[in-house]
Order: structure tokens, then C-alpha cells, then sequence
């Protein structure tokens, strides 16, 4: 068993306002990133996988696969966009980096089975940071 | 003689397009860079400077009052900010990094012999990384 | 349930020096490190919290109280101080970055239902470099 | 308990190419990397070790026993090397990087109660970068 | 004037020996790098370029063609290849990293003015990094 | 002729105070770092050279020659040791990084002929960084 991962980079913007919060509460708890007009960020996106090492191969994942899948699900949906008005589930969510993980997590375990369908290898992680200093992880068992 | 650099971070979003490019252009220039909605990096500011050492504080430049030029001309002005909607020399100017290292030079250097009134320290250069690849170098003297 | 890091530095000096150990042991387990006179580092933390996010702020920590807390309680207790002559703790214990971690996690923790009453969000750990090839991490569960 | 990670660096060669798959299977699995004369790497190791801190020198593990034991272990035998042509353990078997950090990891600990005969410091994991973006790691209990 | 630079990353391997130098002559030149089967590297490169902004664009290069020129002329030739045997350059010249830089700096001036048929944007520097400790330059103007 | 980098790293510590200042003025200028009982840095030194690259060998710099000069003039002199208490030339001069890199230039020149007799390689500069985000670079010629 193995852990292999693998970063990928992307540069979107974003607005961190609560339809839920007052106009305090929102300026209170976001600060400088409730400015009404949005800023950005260049993310760099790690996933997380595990599995056995294949014995021909010496492989634990076809990275060619991992990373079209990367591509097509991930970076052509967020690279260059802006969160709040492109993306639809986050027209009633805010697009905090939490809520950018939780979301990257579950577009690639959506679309996990169909590329890879074994039992392995496994999506074990998506670990996303918003600057060097802001690291966010969305472990594959939410109740580690 | 003595160069120091310090380096700032700051995060801002923008959108590349030219109002005086076709629609075409604009897409073939810009690339991803000119989608309507705009998109945003980390910006990485150092500010290089130059001068003889005091020899009696063995320091070529006041930190404190390079730090709070900085901070209240530059990072007040961009931080989280829409760098086409809210600062006003990018109304008619597209906000591509080279325009926002000439902007952020000029605007240290109109503020600098209210800082800095001796002949020492001079503003260098002024460094802008757009990402960790994307780097763009404004020097005092334009002409080297 | 969601991992977020964050991370801060600091620079500090010590000496590794035990009163437990010959002046020829402490030679030997220190190296150049037990120099009479000390050295120091700048200290890169990481402080790693766990929680669920919360639904309507899209957050799973409030962000400043945690670093207010982490500037109140260590970055002005540790920040450009001499660890062994400075800090009541490393008077009878070795300032190794071993129990500057350890001591970190004790002071983080020790205020932590102060400043998030709730059962949520945890502390984590506390991770320290000592230098870029030098880490250190204490896992709030000292048995894992 | 602690976890202490200490990070090493070498340069090695390498060619993926495995003699139980088809030439045609070979490029498409390894493409470039399939490449006939191979490239090579900076390869950044990360060895992660656990234990209690020990109350009269406040560490964890002997560093230098742990540089000497990576060194002579570890760097003396890749440093510098062609995988395929100088490793006995890669004749048969394709240096991956998967692979190249489990025999790192069974050499390490193959030698491990040698240098360190009690319980503790246990090896935890090894961890491999092959570039900044594909890294890989071997935990000790390999059922993790 | 503005300074551009943009980073490219390639890993290749190498082996330094000369054939103008005896054995021993190569061993104490180029230490372990004289290992008979050769190692590799993840080198880095920057190319720096200068020139005025264009008005209308913003830019002080058409990023686009860089990066192709830069895949075409470079990356093709030397990603993933053994610099001895397949670079014909290098049949004869000892595949430093100083010659290295010479010879991607002399296949990127020759075609710049196919590329870049203007005055601007000039090619300023190549800079390669063999190692993160281990940088060599080679700016347009040899005599600087 | 081609550019050279070179980097290494040392851990020291010191204390900004200057005898020729006020309590106040100590108190104004160096902030923090006049705390005292000082504190300390990871210092990255950057040693920049130039000159031709010789034909035979490939090299513009014997490597293994610069280190040992650097290892015996610069590291075994400052590496673990307290800057105020143990460099005699900063008994009286403040050892800021700004005078650090001055002496370390002035050390690393006047022994540069006795191991680089010929006009090449000759020291171009020396760069060191306190943190990752103050940077002080001392150029051979002190008018540049």
C-alpha cells in the first residue's frame, strides 16, 4: 500500500459574503475578503490517493488517467473563474476554501468509479491551499 | 553601496481585456485570462532598494517606514480588490501584471522623497510575481 | 469534517545544553549546536485544527480569533526571544524543538475552550520546522 | 510521542520501462518517461520517525545516528546512480518512484534495531518526491 | 522597460567526463557527477526577456509564442533525454549546466527574430537551476 | 562569460544594538530585534561568481574549491555561533545583515585570490537572506 499525490495549480476569484449574515456579521467574520468586489487566489490543488503497487507496472495509479480526470472535472471548471458567479453550487453556498475542497472532493469522488473501477487505487485526500499560509484537507472518511 | 529587498503578499482579482482589441483578439491574446467573469493570483511584491550603510545603525534603509509606504500606498489600495473595477488607472489601462508593476513603481516613487528625502535609499526596481512562474521587473531607470 | 493549517513564524535563539549530561555528552548529542553562546532560527508553525463546517459562514474556524490567540499566547512569548534565558519552562528543559513543539501544543491547548468553547473546532496539532529539513509534530492524541 | 521528520536530497537516473509489458504498452504507460537512454531526478526524501522525547536531552532520535544511517544506506547507494544499470534490487523490477520509496523504506528498515535497538524511535514513513508535484509515501504499517 | 520572466521546468540526465582530461583528471574535476552510468536532474529554467509595454495590449510579450517557442526549440529537445547521448552538441562538449545554458541560450536566439521579428521583446537572460542551490546565467550580452 | 549561484545555508544569532545610539533610538529602530537577550536566523547565503566557461572541462567555477573556501571562511566562523559575542568585527559595528553581508563579502574577497590566482572566476556578489522575505545583496563593485 501506497500514498501518491499529486499537485495541480489554478487561478480563480472569489467573494466570501453570507446571504445568511447580517452586513456586520459578514464584514465581522470575512474581513478584507467580504470587499464587495471579490479578489482571487492561485490554489494549488493536491490529490491524495492510495493503493497497492501494481507488480508489472510498478505503479499505484495510471497518472495519465488521474490527471485527465484532474482536468476535465477540476481545473476546466474552476482555472480562471469566478467562484461565486460561475459555479453553480455556490450560488447558495459560499466559496470559502473549506466549501472549494468539500466541492473539488466530490466532483472527483463522483466521477472516481468510472475511471478507475477497481477497488483500488482509492481517492484518499484532496488537500487544497487558498496562499502558502492556508492549507485546507478533505480526508476520503469524513470522520477522521 | 547596499541593495535590500523585502517582499509583500497581497491577493486581487482581474480580467484581461482591452477595449480597444477586437472581441477575437481579446480572446486570442488574453487566452483564458480575458473570460468575463474575471480571476485572481497571489501576488508577490518585492520592493528593492539601494544605498551606502549608516555606520551607525549598520542599516541601509528605515524597514519600519519602507514597510508603512507599503502598506499604505500599495496594500491598502490593492489588496482584495477588483483591480478593474476599483482602482481608477486601470479604467482605461488593461490590468495586466507589467501594467500593475509600472503602477505600483509609480506610485512608490511619487510618494518616495516625502519618505525618503536624502539622495539614500533609491527605489530600485519593483518585482511582481504573478505566480511562481509569471515574474515582471520594473527598474528606476527605464532605460537598462 | 474538514482539516484547515495555518501557518505562522517567528525567530527565536537557544543553546542545547542538558544539566542532566556531561560536558562531553552534551558534546557529543548536540554537535555545534551546544556552542556556549547560542544560535537561533526562524521557526516556521503550523497550527492544524479539525472540525465540521459550519453551514451558513462556510467556515470551519473562525480565523482571527485563531490568531489572536496563536499571537497572544506564542508569537509574543517566543517572537525574538532566547528561549533558555527567556522562557520560565526551558529553565530546567532543554529548548530542543522537540519541547518547543510540545511546549507550543501545552500553552495552545491550554486556552483553546477559552477561545472555541464548543466541541468544535479541535486542535489538531502543532507542527514546527526548524529548518526547512528539520520538523517536528504534536498530535493532539499523544498515542497515535 | 513525537513525530520528527529530517529531509535528504540526491540525484539520480532512471528509465520506466517494464520487460513484462509490450513496447507499445510500455509508451503508453510511461510516455516520456518510457524515453529509450532515461532522465533523471532530484529526488527530496523525507524520513519520518516516532517516539518519546527523551527527558534529559529533550529528543526524540540521535540525529546524527539517523544521517548516518541515511547516508550510508540511502545516499551512498543512489546518489549519483542509474537506477536500472547500478541497483541489483531494479534489475527485475521498474524504479518508480512507488518503488524506489519502498526499497528505501526496507532498507532503512532492515538496518533499523541496528542503530536504534529499543522500541522507540520507531520509523514511521518515507517519503519521496520524484518532482515538487508527484510526491510518494510508504507508512510503516503498510495496511494504513 | 519592463523585465519578463517565465519559468520552465525539464528533467534530462547527464554524466560529466571529458575526454580532453585524464581519469583521474575527470574524478577530481567532477566528483561523484563522474559516476560512470550518469544521473539526472529536474533543472529550471527562466527566460527573461525585455521590452516596452504595447499600449493596447498591456504586454510586453506575446506569452503565447514564447511558451511555444520555448516547447519547440527546448522541452521537445531535451525533457526526459541522456544529454550525452542525444543531444549532438553535447557529442564533444561536456553537458554542464554552464554549457547547458549556453546551448539553450544559443537555439532560443536563433530563432528569436522568426518569433519575435520586432526590435522588442529582446531575449535578456537564460537561467538555470541544475539544483536549488546550484544556479548558472547566461544574459544576452556576454560581457556584462 | 557566464553567472554562477551558489547557496548555503548556517543558523546564528545576534542582537541589533548600537552603542552610538539611545536606549530610545535602539528601542525605535531595531524593535523587536533590540530585545535583549537576541535571537536568531536560518541565513541563506548566496555566493554569485562569473567568468568564462573553460573549453575542456565545461566549468566556469572549480565547485569543490569555492565550497571549501566558503566552508572554512564563512561557515566554520558564524555557523551556531552568537554574532555580537564571538565575530570580533562586530564588537563594534552592528551586526544587521546588511553588515553580515558586507563582512562575509570581505572575507570571501580577500582570500579569493589565493585559491583563484587567474582574472576568472572572479566574485560577483554576495546575497543573504535573513528570512525568506529580507534580502541583502553586496556586489563586487560597490559603485553598481
Amino acid at each position: 500500500m501506497i500514498h501518491v499525490s499529486r499537485k495541480y495549480r489554478f487561478s480563480a476569484s472569489h467573494r466570501l459574503h453570507s446571504e445568511q449574515l447580517s452586513e456586520s456579521e459578514n464584514q465581522h467574520i470575512y474581513g478584507k475578503c467580504n470587499y464587495p468586489f471579490g479578489h482571487g487566489h492561485n490554489y494549488e490543488l493536491e490529490v491524495g490517493v492510495k493503493g497497492p503497487v501494481e507488480a508489472k507496472s510498478g505503479r499505484a495509479i495510471d497518472t495519465t488517467a488521474l490527471d485527465l480526470l484532474v482536468s476535465t472535472e477540476i481545473l476546466e471548471a474552476f482555472a480562471y473563474k469566478n467562484l461565486n458567479a460561475e459555479i453553480s453550487e455556490f450560488r447558495n453556498v459560499v466559496p470559502t476554501t473549506e466549501n472549494l475542497g468539500i466541492e473539488i472532493h466530490r466532483r472527483l469522488n463522483s466521477k472516481w468509479r468510472d475511471v478507475f473501477p477497481g477497488q483500488w487505487p482509492a481517492l484518499d485526500k484532496v488537500r487544497i491551499a487558498e496562499t502558502s499560509r492556508n492549507i485546507f484537507e478533505v480526508s476520503e472518511n469524513g470522520q477522521k
